[in-house]
């Protein structure tokens, strides 16, 4: 069986993991990401594989990154939270480790793991999206991940729901990610505590009586104990994710939406009203089959484990 | 050179032609559509098939029909414009004519003809909006029609656009076509010159004075003339289709992106404002390539060529 | 006990009446509004009060007229339905009819009515809209009508309610009126049938099966026997109604608010989703004493009971 | 020539001056705000009361506090900042000072301030808009203050601008205060920071890099100084204050608009899109008289002088 390691690149840790052909992890390492200089990011991750070759036979390397990977999955154009600005990263990687890199989007490479060994295996046209502080998004159709012209496709977080909306690092306003992502259920826990202490006393409470310090991890709680403000919260969300995904199924037709990330952790909290509204939103619902909505399977490892099979495929 | 009939069948009249292997249109032959009974529709195709074919040595038969195509590209499933519900279109149509036969969305069939022989030809990722009574689409990848999981993917006139918005066909409210489409144009000039006759004068003046006979013909008439309100219409019309485009972008990346349909007979008067609404709104502008706007090389034949060429290929 | 003719000058007709101190109407006469010629409309008005006058002893004269009426409540600044512009009503039909004359907005005249004798009598603050073609506002403070600076307050039917919302004879976009009033309940019907004949099959069959016939009418009727195409209509102008009189109550903390007009007969179709919105919009709601909403007492001669009055009372 | 003391009780401070009949202010003192224990911020006004007039001649004491005051005068019925809920101030404070006590809105003493010696000096319809965290209104019709059927009128920072919009305190959503207050500009500077620092360096700057701390003050001075930033969020501020107040005016018709508050002592930066976008969007513009909008003359000192002038008018 052929082994490859699978790098997942956030803004505050590296984790690497051997993966086998099943898309079993047989070893994950972690460390701290260096964000400031490109090179410190580079020898931290050829570290990290080096060392996990050390103790397994691999076959070749898979990078997933947050950001804008160019099409010839090799450059990074442009990533938000490191510093890496059309960064060669393939080509630096491959001389310091001596294995076939392949670099890809975080995303893209989370939706592949899913299709592959997840909750959409076999599905002629698999949307996935990745509720974290954004919206992350891959698209697997026919057993070939969809990258577009440029290797930029699958932003569908900054597709606009509200004209004259909330305003994205982007630059536009009314983004959809503002509204569905884990930044959203913080901001929208955060408001609700200054405008209104009152109904939002549980939530304040469990975040120590600072509205400031309020997270997506406070409001699961309080929605999971029952916690009006909470239910409402993931409720909106759940809507708002749920409009959006009708909006994409109009355009993709998917037969599987695989929703995952940190935030898709609070389960039926956000898919319930998601079904809900996708279900009355999808255009010619009643005429036309429907795609199911379902959780990830590999929440916090999807991307390292769909990074680490596309590299091995494409040795 | 292996000839195929191509024909186009819209809510009025069916429109067939034999096309050459290099998109060229030999001959075309047009007939009414009778729209309540399906055998009459069938017995119009069947007829200027025959008749076609008996002028020229045709291999094949492309249908382009408005309407959901089921994945197998034999079944009609609905049709808005027609009698048909579940019609299995190829099986009825072969055994008449004697030539293999294949049905294919009418937007779908557009797309591939600009592909193929017109404004896109070797793109690797074209989309195409057909802007009609509503909006129609096809998206062509790697040289490929695609379809989604069910065969109704492409229906991005009914992304919702604005929350609470116009009421659609479809059931749903606020759908882009409500905003960018023929529909909308008649519809814009009508409300104008209900709630402003005088702002609206040389609107009602080409149209005999009735609001109600305002198309959006005396819409491109007024604007090409430089009436103030003809070209304020075309204007916020076009910045929807720009800002639509820019949430097609988002999620599809494309490097071309195609307009049709008869509403692109405005040229100009409509991309423009397109095109400056999608350059302000794309998200990552600057940070990315852009897709090209163009206008469809074949405005009314485009689903006849198209049809014809994907049934050539099938065969 | 003095008597006043009221008159109510509406786009196809006008209506005179003698009213009594006790605003019962004696008797009322009605004739057609010549509306392109001025001379001729004040003619038809002075001929219809020199006909009551000669029946009855008449101390005063009231002219209610859709319209802005200056401060001085003697010129007609601007009339949307008929040729005054800048008219100096008073003074030519004092001359004419040898009587004192008062010229007051109709929607004003209307308010004063339900103060006075209807459904606000002795309400510290009163605000009365009527809902016909647009959407007519009267407010009545202590007793006496509120006229605004310049004589023009009261068009609440012009408070924006949708940004970017519907386009308005008023040359804006979004105002109340376009999503209350008879256009309005006309024009969703009509929208209705054209996007979905299923959904809207009873208003068409009342309108003899043309979307173009479609009023107010039909839709009261279809709802009044349960159709949920008409139900839903109401419902929905009902909200939209409630949602702008919490706003106008945030305003203007009224103890009673009138809704009368033509749409008005619709009775609680209308006024069970206006108070239900209402109730759930108004600020404060829960520490605040809320103003109570009625239907009109005086539906069509309300205007006509209110000018009479109000010409009396200056008498 | 009669002296009153006006005591303005705000969030943090109380201050209290002798004001003159002119509208002078001899003497002002300040203390802090008590905020917790309702008996103590009755007594620091007492206090404050007492030591004023020890030293003046003062026939009357007016009170202007931010909250919803009775109708009487005489209660406040809730104060967001304090812990009055239905407490009879004006009796409790009438025996400890032993002079004729009077309790007003802070905003309506404001308006009657700028009425009586500001910037609306015998102007019709005075409609005074206070800028602060929220805002505050007081309208002055035919030299009287105006207050609804039970005191609580001129709560129009809670009309409804933005449908589904962002969460106001008073528990609806897309409240004009939202959009044009200091919480509104400060929100909207943090914001950006956060979404993009690149965009929003000066701000940053200025704030010390702490987007948390960023307040209006720092939007203001960076505007000042033509920041694009800085310009851009006072555009939208002042363009949004200027829709709501062309709302404003076709309910109530005034002849002079004042702007007041903390946020007013920006000036042009605020009040010239502000009135650009009240003549865009007044109703009837070019057929009526539309009103001047203004700069409140006394900035921080008009509750106080409003309130002793009223108190002193009902001696």
């Amino acid at each position: 069986m052929r082994l490859a390691v699978g790098v997942d690149i956030g803004g505050t840790k590296v984790a690497a993991g051997v993966v086998d052909e099943d898309g079993q992890v047989i070893e994950v390492v972690r460390r701290a990401t260096p964000t400031e200089v490109v090179r410190e990011t580079e020898t931290v991750i050829a570290d990290v594989v080096r060392e996990l070759r050390d103790r397994h036979d691999v076959v070749a390397v898979g990078i997933g990154a947050a950001g804008w990977i160019a099409a010839d999955r090799a450059t990074v154009l442009f990533a938000p939270h490191l510093a890496w600005r059309n960064e060669p990263l393939k080509a630096n990687l491959s001389s310091r480790v001596g294995l076939p890199v392949t670099v890809e989007n975080d995303a893209n490479a989370a939706a592949w793991a899913e299709y592959r060994f997840g909750a959409a295996i076999g599905e002629p046209v698999v949307l996935c999206v990745t509720l974290g502080t954004g919206i992350g998004g891959g698209l697997v159709v026919a057993g070939t991940l969809f990258r577009g012209a440029y290797g930029v496709a699958g932003e569908w977080g900054h597709m606009r729901q509200v004209p004259d909306g909330r305003r994205c690092a982007c630059g536009n306003r009314g983004c959809w990610e503002m509204y569905a992502s884990g930044t959203a259920l913080a901001r929208d826990a955060r408001e609700l505590a200054e405008v209104s202490p009152v109904a939002a006393h549980r939530l304040l409470e469990l975040a120590g009586g600072d509205p400031a310090r309020l997270t997506g991890h406070e409001v699961r709680v309080a929605a999971a104990e029952g916690d009006p403000a909470g239910l409402e919260i993931f409720t909106q969300m759940g809507r708002r994710l749920g409009q959006g995904l009708a909006d994409l199924a109009a355009v993709l037709d998917p037969s599987c939406i695989v929703i995952g990330g940190g935030i898709s952790e609070a389960g039926d909290l956000l898919l319930e009203p998601a079904r809900s509204a996708f279900g009355e939103s999808l255009t010619g619902r009643g005429f036309r089959p429907a795609a199911r909505i379902e959780l990830a399977r590999f929440a916090g490892l999807s991307g390292l484990i769909g990074a680490a099979d596309l590299a091995r495929r494409r040795v």
